[in-house]
Parts: C-alpha cells; sequence; structure tokens
C-alpha cells in the first residue's frame, strides 16, 4: 500500500467565513473549491498550502458529526487525510492488518472523490480518512 | 506573506518505535529523519507521505511540552506546520495582524531549520508551527 500524500488536513471551525477570510488576511491564500457536502453534514472551504490543502468544516446543524465534535472538543484538528493509489486495496490491506475502519467500502467524498474513514483508535487518537488519487 | 506548503502535521504518540513500526507496516513507508531535539523534550521520527511528512514526537519525559499534552489529552494531533519563505518577515505580519506568537523570534527546531510557533488560539485551537524553507 502507497501512501501518496498527505491530502489534507480538515479543521472544525463554527464559522467558516470568518474563517476563510482568516486564512486570506493572514496568508494570502483564497479557496480552490467551496461546497456543501449533505451527506457528510458539512460546507467546506478548501484552502491551498503546497502540494496539500486545509480543509474548513462548518456543521451543516448541531446534529451532524462536524456539529457534534465542535460541542464536545470546540474548534479544532477534526481528520487528517492521506491520498492513496487504490483505495478498495488500501482498506483490504488495513482491514488485514487488524486496523479498526469506519468505512468498510468507499463512498463519495468532497470533489466527488471516493474516500474512507478510520477509526481513530488506529492512528494514536487520530481520525485518518483515505482519499483515492487516479 | 506566502504559504509554501503543509510541511508537516505532527502526532504526539507514548511509544516512538511502536508509532514508526505501524506506520511500516500500515502503509509500507520508513522515517526520512529520526533525531532527539532536546530544546524541545521530544524524541521525533519523520514519516514521508508525498510533499508532506507526518511527524512522530515521543516526549522525552512527562515535564515537557508534549509530555503535559499526553498527560492531559492522550495522543494525537499536537499541531500543524506551514512552510513560508522568510519566517522574520511571517512572524511580523502575523504580529501586525494581531496574531497572538509563542515565539516572536524564530529558534531553530529539527533538522536545523529556523521555527516559530503560533498560538492555537489565533487558528480555532489549532497550534501551529512556521517553518522557514529556504
Amino acid at each position: 500500500m502507497l501512501l501518496l500524500n498527505l491530502d489534507h488536513i480538515a479543521i472544525a471551525v463554527g464559522d467558516l467565513d470568518e474563517a476563510v477570510e482568516r486564512y486570506r488576511r493572514l496568508f494570502g491564500v483564497e479557496p480552490v473549491m467551496r461546497e456543501v457536502v449533505e451527506e457528510q453534514g458539512v460546507e467546506e472551504a478548501m484552502m491551498p498550502a503546497g502540494g496539500s490543502q486545509v480543509q474548513l468544516l462548518q456543521p451543516l446543524g448541531p446534529d451532524t458529526p462536524v456539529g457534534r465534535f465542535l460541542q464536545r472538543r470546540g474548534e479544532g484538528l477534526h481528520h487528517i487525510a492521506f491520498a492513496v493509489p487504490d483505495i478498495a486495496a488500501a482498506l483490504a490491506h488495513l482491514e488485514a492488518e487488524g486496523v479498526e475502519l469506519i468505512d468498510r467500502v468507499p463512498r463519495v467524498g468532497s470533489g466527488g472523490r471516493r474516500m474512507a474513514f478510520v477509526h481513530p483508535r488506529a492512528f494514536a487518537g487520530t481520525l485518518v480518512e483515505l482519499v483515492e488519487i487516479e
């Protein structure tokens, strides 16, 4: 299994407009993408950071995974995403190694890419997303 | 101020050997660097992730910043690091924008690079490191 890249890190925020404006003001960067992902209950903005990206996540409501994260822990790092060449193979490999998966079957995430979450228990308390890069 | 890259993300772990072995086994990656940084009270390993890196941090003792982090919050994401072309200029820009800095003057971090920490309050609860890339 190849780890192609640290694709993005995701930060949960309460106010997406304010967070985007902060990155613009402090780092001079503009969002490369902004969209609502209903299935995950978020509106998100992707801020460019060289070969990687910072994904800013605002929950669509309190009763969503990111909404509950904000209530429980406040704003901050929500997950990291690694790019892999073949997500089905990657999930099979991790499962064979005894890693606990949240998504055993890939689903479609932001930008229409295939992705899956691995349980934080597998990575020292860090929620890890795998995203397929063709 | 240019944000050149998401240089690395740092994960606090209790057992560096075990964490390195896990990345090796699950992702097939080997550390590109491993060293003790006495000044920061850590032993660290840099795992390659495309254009970025995952920095695994083990405290040298309980009475260090990462040691206290582990006791308070357990293993998990500790900070993110952005590469900038001129760290002194970056710090001056952030300070002029009212951002609270931990290090107002750059210091020397892992790999001999100049770096500084920005207070988590400035970035939605996320501890941010700036590191100078020539």
